[in-house]
């Protein structure tokens, strides 16, 4: 497995890419315009089985939601990744499925549309992993409000342009980031335009 | 695969089950006490990738909670189970994971301690079928508050004692059922004690 080396890649819209990160690297997620949710997955790089999981993140944290302090768990109970910095509007989404090509059937679209499951799966192939499932993500940059009734309120995207959340590796890991897709709902903002977001890798804080 | 004829089963507590059902069969799940939690997992009996997915049953049905009407499906977004009844208090949980052994030490278990994850792999493995992953459970007769701020609220239990829940499978389907073991914290009420309940096979409603 190549690890990843400092340096800024684009990631274009409605596209995903995973990358590996040793222990103590960080990315940080820039979001040029702000209204781009991104769906995110996180595996130990050394055994797949292990992953960042959402019901264990509930579980362990007691929300629904994810904030900065937050402790992002495995499936294993073990932080994964700690998000070091947030300048978006927070509560990040951990109740949606990713996106995936049911969905789009359901939403009318015909013929084959990109989705955040089928992009997790493409990413993970291009490094040379096979994921048999697509686990639940973590919805970054979206927000989903529990009403009192138990229904849930897809919010407008509410970041501002060039928000950005740190994300840093507790171990060694693969992470997967997917610009989502859709374009026929607003949850990228009500132009329903997919956009371009940056990831930039940082090596770690107290590297000389 | 041997599908479930009519019949009774008795789900010892702190254990779980497989039962393979056929297409319009359905399996009542009676709570002598009212108070314990099943976790629930529903598997397509000729592909186990799809499965009953509590990410996909919130963004179809945009609830956080399963009440009787609420669909209940897979990972191709197909209803596999339908909840024909329920004398239960409702508000069935999808949000917590399925108890593990990380959970048990955290909680300052020394040694061993059953948990919903074991049992479904072990009743998994009684049928024959590996899976690779803990699904997140359908928490029936356990529910959880999500409050204004996003934090959780693990409800004590209140359901009445002979409650129950009736499902229909929809198409032939691998249904696990796991009484929760928990007995150091309330969820399955104050007294911690984790009971038998009752699983009745019934065939389909117009069967003659």
């Amino acid at each position: 497995m190549d690890f990843e080396e400092a340096g800024t890649l684009v990631l274009p819209a409605a596209h995903g890419k995973a990358i590996c990160l040793r222990a103590g690297w960080r990315v940080r997620v820039v979001n040029p315009h702000g209204t781009q949710a991104l769906d995110f997955w996180a595996f130990n790089a050394a055994d797949p089985s292990e992953f960042l999981s959402m019901d264990n993140v509930r579980s362990f944290n007691s929300v629904a939601y994810v904030e900065k302090e937050t402790a992002l768990v495995t499936t294993q109970r073990r932080p994964i990744v700690c998000m070091t910095e947030d300048t978006s509007a927070g509560q990040h989404d951990t109740l949606l499925c990713a996106c995936n090509p049911a969905i789009y059937r359901e939403l009318g679209v015909k013929g084959y549309h990109r989705s955040c499951s089928d992009n997790l799966h493409e990413a993970l192939g291009e490094i040379g992993w096979k994921v048999p499932f697509t686990p639940a993500p973590l919805n970054m940059f979206m927000s989903v409000d529990v009403r009192p009734d138990g229904s849930l309120d897809r919010i407008l995207p509410r970041s501002k342009p060039g928000a950005h959340v740190e994300l840093r590796a507790e171990f060694d890991a693969v992470l997967v980031f997917s610009n989502c897709p859709q374009d026929v709902t607003t949850i990228n903002g009500p132009d329903r335009t997919p956009r371009d977001c940056v990831l930039k890798i940082l090596p770690p804080a107290d590297a000389p």
